[in-house]
């Protein structure tokens, strides 16, 4: 046994991993291209050809709560996080497990309506769920695998950035955590006020939608392919921007500044913010969950993209002057390292 | 919502497996070759080579008790529970990737005693593991995709056993059960005397150590490779041999004959039997995770195989001679179609 008990809060999520990778100790394995560094690793299947394979785990009481999850959308976006993670090395996604652990208070009917979700997510990313496994557990569980393929010299990481670098994003931002906010208020509403409480999303469809069934964008990546563009860095904002550009100003040796102005906010993130009075910035710079993709490529390559695919937040720069973001007001401040909180912190 | 609600023991872990494929319905994807219906899933990676891939969960307080699983048991077995899905098609192990649920009551160095074992045990089966993701849950949950490598003609599926084949079992079975049915005695001694209690787990090694750290037969695979011998069907014993040689059966459209007099039962299972006065057949037929190798070849194959590798204990027949057994006193009874119970049920 061990004498040492050091609480994981006490040392966070990437000093575990660290320690993780220290105890594997990097074994040599000449087809591995890419490990636990980046959104999932690469592999070599034959001379030019790789395949990417990721895991995620949704875990009721951690990333969602059965109240507001309907099980379809559970399905859809436990395969879309998967998705959207090998996008992220922009590479196809092409196969996937799916492993459920459930407790007894899930019907036979419940799982039913999962895997509606899950295939209706497979027919959208033309993905082939060829197996899985089935066990009890506790709480509802749902670890799925993706893996899928790219050519070796198309695949993207997050190394790759480089200073003069133009910083881009899909879609809008912030979305996915307003959306948590607004279902989170709902569901003090109800412990409040009892079960008669009716909640009114309607006017949140939009956010809620990206909270619940968040759509990974594979059509990007395919039209990167169709238009033979290939960012020099990519990854997907899963734990928010700011936790994603440090990732990449690490892993590429780079700086980053952002301007806050140039971030593509949805109207109704805007109102979620404004109803609760708080700064729609730090939705948008925090929050997490949007699986969009960020990537950076040179300036002289902006105007091959498709000018409706995405918007210019920033640049990339030298190491030394690292991650900043200039606010609306103009000032310039240190951009925190800090990231998305799962379900059960936000309480 | 759904009106109906039919809890999952009402139609058992093999119908809702079938209502989850109803629901997927079959996508016709050319690369994929074997799916949910065997130990591992079957895509082709290029002209005549293949990858299997297989995903299976362990959850604590359903198939671990932490209080008798050390950490770098728990990741050794992880690892090879999936090992044995990847060989069970014939197949070499490859890649893993971790998904791993961690409680608040897990300490940065029992993570590291888990990587430990796993690391251990990538080492044993020539395993790298290239991925994970690390969240909360409220129950320590180990999830382990593995991918595996193959000739597609190389491939053994669970449906090529024919009538005539004999069937056949690696090492011996029955102690992973025998472990499990001491370990759960001590537990009840235990709970019953108080924490003064000092358990005696000497006499019992040989199974405690089937039951907690169970070793994927790699070599066995990768001596039918030099040998050149493919056997016709093939699974792995997680659920226990009753279930398998049900499975190998119903996908090969055979009957089976087992003599349960030629079971291959280690003598300190033989023991724990005795000692709980039970029936060690019953270990041998119904117990699970052995993690052995079941497998049906021709009588003319056998010679060809190392005598020391495997026991043939049965006789593949027609299908409407169904599933029996010979007991040892002489009499052949049909074979139930039951497994394994999980730890949580045993209580």
């Amino acid at each position: 046994m061990n004498d040492t008990y050091t609480p994981i809060n006490e040392v966070g999520e990437f000093a575990l991993i660290d320690r993780m990778k220290a105890v594997l100790d990097a074994p040599e394995d000449a087809d591995v291209l890419a490990g636990i560094d980046d959104d999932a690793a690469v592999y070599r299947i034959d001379g030019d050809r790789v395949h990417v394979v990721t895991t995620d785990a949704l875990i009721e009481a951690v990333h969602f709560d059965r109240v507001f999850m309907p099980m379809e959308y559970l399905g859809f976006k436990a395969l879309s996080v998967n998705v959207s993670d090998v996008l992220a090395m922009n590479a196809l996604p092409r196969f996937a497990t799916i492993a459920l652990g459930l407790p007894d208070n899930v019907s036979v009917e419940m799982v039913e309506a999962l895997y509606r979700g899950l295939k209706h997510a497979a027919s959208a990313y033309d993905v082939t769920i060829v197996g899985g496994d089935t066990t009890a557990a506790r709480f509802l569980t749902l670890a799925v695998t993706v893996i899928g393929e790219a050519g070796e010299q198309n695949v993207v990481y997050r190394s790759g950035a480089q200073p003069g670098d133009v910083l881009c994003v899909t879609g809008d931002v912030g979305a996915a955590y307003a959306g948590l906010k607004v279902m989170l208020d709902q569901r003090r509403a109800m412990q409040d006020e009892g079960t008669a409480y009716q909640p009114n999303l309607e006017p949140f469809h939009y956010v809620i939608q990206r909270q619940l069934a968040p759509l990974a964008r594979l059509p990007i990546v395919q039209d990167w392919a169709a238009r033979a563009v290939r960012p020099h860095a990519l990854i997907d904002i899963s734990d928010g921007i700011a936790s994603e550009v440090h990732h990449l100003c690490t892993q590429s040796g780079c700086g980053a500044l952002i301007h806050a102005a140039t971030l593509p906010i949805a109207p109704e993130t805007h109102s979620v913010a404004d109803l609760f009075a708080e700064d729609v910035d730090t939705y948008a710079l925090f929050g997490g969950e949007d699986y969009e993709l960020l990537f950076t490529l040179p300036d002289d390559d902006l105007e091959k993209l498709d000018p409706e695919s995405f918007t210019a937040i920033g640049l990339m720069t030298e190491a030394s002057e690292g991650v900043s973001v200039q606010m609306p007001e103009g000032d310039i401040i240190p951009l925190p390292f800090t990231g998305y909180q799962h379900f059960e912190e936000e309480e």
